[in-house]
């Protein structure tokens, strides 16, 4: 594969403008971890200082008659774009983490009696210690599901491990570390089957794959926005709720964001009859209003256009592996076939993490190390070049010919 | 009392320098709702596109490097200048709603057999509604306590409320709604001698009114920071956790931010020896960096003089009713003796809401209606003239006066 093919691929791209709306400080860094923190969009900086001066400066207190259903706002329109939701079905509110806690106590207080939480080992950190906590708190059992040989569950084992005493299947649709792609239909069809809700985690697919929720009939969903959203360092995570649940569903942390008349400030709690009833707390505003922002931007590629490019992408990726970096001893450590792939591409190797520190600090590569051995190159479709990623895979071949990562330490601990 | 004397302390203000550092765009419009969402300080301004360009836009990923314990780094600073708490028991994350249900959760997970959490009818609804939900998940009772005359509760009371049956104590600091102080390490030891946990809210006391945590022997406490702190629209909240406290207490949201090594991503949930166990998601920076800026612009004036100036400030809104707005039917809402009192005051009428909305409207005055009939004085000591107050005062007794609020719609219902 020459750097040409990858240049007359960047030339023929039909979003490559979208980069545009991106800011570049600088050209000369290729940046492979979208997935992680997705870069800053233009307008977002714009949108934040009117945020800052216009809103919470000038109209101090007042701005909250613009502010007060930011949450709902933003998340109709992330539903509306980028996950095939009708309106009163996303909120954009706390973190990931908060959110899966949420719907996950919601869910479990409809199925008592059943004693089972289904998710898989590599399922991402946070959301195996969220569901690990809330099965220690109910004596429930967290059975973790071991993937596939492609990085996947997949429907078959995921109906095997289906039984009378599962109560909720928390999974993630792309798998952080494999970038696998869960079958989000069929698996749901297959837990309501067995009488177990399930709870997808949307944050390595929202903005980068197709994602249907309403037609795919999910009950409840959460994901991150400041990965493929570009929403910024800690933006607020979106959790959907399908309507038909929503007033059969309780949160358990009863905040006056959830309360019916909010600024009534009455005696009891008395939730909501709408998706603000899965709130909890004041949202961080300014942090908030990036989403819309990057969802903007997406909207105006579409996502099917944004997956056309991440197949072509992680495809070039993995046709440079092979012709290159297989023969140096590294694995491919995402599905080979483009269907059930994300739009990253994880990389094995036992140096991983020196790997991706030569590629830091004397390539001006920026990859993501995953434990324990993956390279991860997120190269997010909505401002990452072909020509990005032929030269990203040209400096990690040489960094392998010269074993420049050798000078690097070995992965240091990080105790808290 | 004549404008001349308002003039003349304003003149005498030890502080008054301290406004320069906010933005005054209206120079014309008297906030007095700075107990709700206090001013911009000019420096946020700069902190937030820093963090933005600098770190989100150039560093992207790598600018967590800074930002990855953020939240304990403002906490410790936050902690040092105005809570009067020695490092690692201060963080800042999520909302004082969620923060609430994490430390309120771990503390009863400490009591169990004792069925009854103690409270006040006046409490902040987010803080009852909190505590109803955790009493309703685990067959507990919330007993709410009315308060007395001045508006607060007072230790007498407490004392004949605790008994051997009480697992958790959750009150405010300073209420919200009379501006009632309670006398903290007082209840905390009667507290403690009973064998209950105690849970202090400070959203309305913290950077107004001295606060000792550590001298004190609090236990746990929670607190919001865009009020006095002056950190943005919905900018993360804080906690504290006595450092003796810690290990002994899980908190159930069992999130990566709370793991002892985060980025190992192991296989099962081990909570951090420190106040980072607290902590669930990944924190919004964006919203949180002005905390940082906030308390540096407070901490520059200190808070005795801030308190020695919302004492004066209020003490001339409680002069300026007793002269004008007594005899017009005002009640007076808050303690009459200043060392009972925060740093707002609220005027009790019927017609309080639309006497609210044309202070707003009509004379360039903004206050707080808060249910059922309180108009809430907020004259934030950090940029607040004693002329404001005189102005402010003077625009209501001509509203009165002039009857001009009856020309405003009573007070809509808000159902969501």
């Amino acid at each position: 594969v020459k750097r040409a093919e990858a240049e007359r691929m960047d030339a023929e791209d039909a979003i490559g403008w979208l980069r545009d709306h991106f800011v570049f400080d600088d050209p000369g860094l290729i940046y492979l971890d979208g997935n992680s923190l997705g870069r800053l969009p233009k307008a977002t900086i714009a949108a934040v200082n009117e945020a800052m001066r216009a809103g919470w400066g000038s109209r101090l207190v007042r701005a909250w008659h613009e502010w007060i259903d930011v949450g709902q706002r933003v998340g109709d329109h992330l539903g509306k774009k980028l996950l095939g939701a009708a309106p009163g079905q996303v909120a954009v509110s706390d973190s990931t983490s908060v959110n899966l806690y949420k719907l996950a106590t919601a869910a479990l207080d409809t199925r008592p009696g059943r004693r089972v939480i289904l998710s898989t080992s590599d399922n991402f950190p946070t959301d195996r210690y969220i569901l690990e906590g809330l099965a220690a708190a109910r004596g429930l059992e967290l059975r973790l599901l071991n993937p596939g040989a492609d990085g996947g569950i997949g429907v078959e084992a995921m109906k095997a491990a289906l039984g009378l005493d599962v109560a909720l299947v928390s999974l993630s649709h792309v798998s952080y570390l494999s970038g696998a792609i869960e079958d989000v239909p069929a698996i749901t069809r297959a837990a309501r089957y067995a009488g177990a809700l399930v709870l997808w985690d949307l944050s390595h697919s929202a903005g980068a794959v197709p994602i249907e929720l309403d037609s795919w009939g999910v009950d409840l969903a959460v994901g991150c926005t400041y990965k493929y959203l570009n929403a910024g360092p800690g933006a607020p995570a979106f959790l959907y709720v399908r309507h038909s649940l929503q007033t059969r569903l309780r949160q358990p942390i009863w905040g006056w964001w959830g309360q019916r008349e909010q600024f009534a400030m009455g005696p009891a709690y008395d939730p909501a009859r709408s998706i603000a009833r899965f709130l909890a707390g004041t949202p961080p505003v300014l942090s908030l209003l990036p989403i819309q922002v990057g969802v903007d931007v997406l909207a105006e590629a579409g996502v099917e256009r944004l997956r056309d490019k991440g197949v072509a992408l992680t495809e070039l990726i993995v046709r440079l592996w092979e012709a290159w970096l297989e023969p140096l001893g590294f694995t491919l450590s995402s599905p080979r076939d483009p269907a059930r792939r994300g739009a990253h591409v994880s990389l094995g190797h036992a140096e991983a993490y020196r790997v991706s520190q030569a590629l830091i600090e004397e390539c001006k590569v920026i990859p993501d190390f995953r434990p324990p051995n993956v390279v991860r190159l997120g190269p997010a479709p909505a401002y990452t070049r072909f020509v990005d990623v032929w030269d990203a895979m040209d400096r990690l071949r040489k960094v392998m010919d010269a074993r420049a990562y050798e000078r690097f330490d070995p992965r240091p601990g990080r105790v808290t």
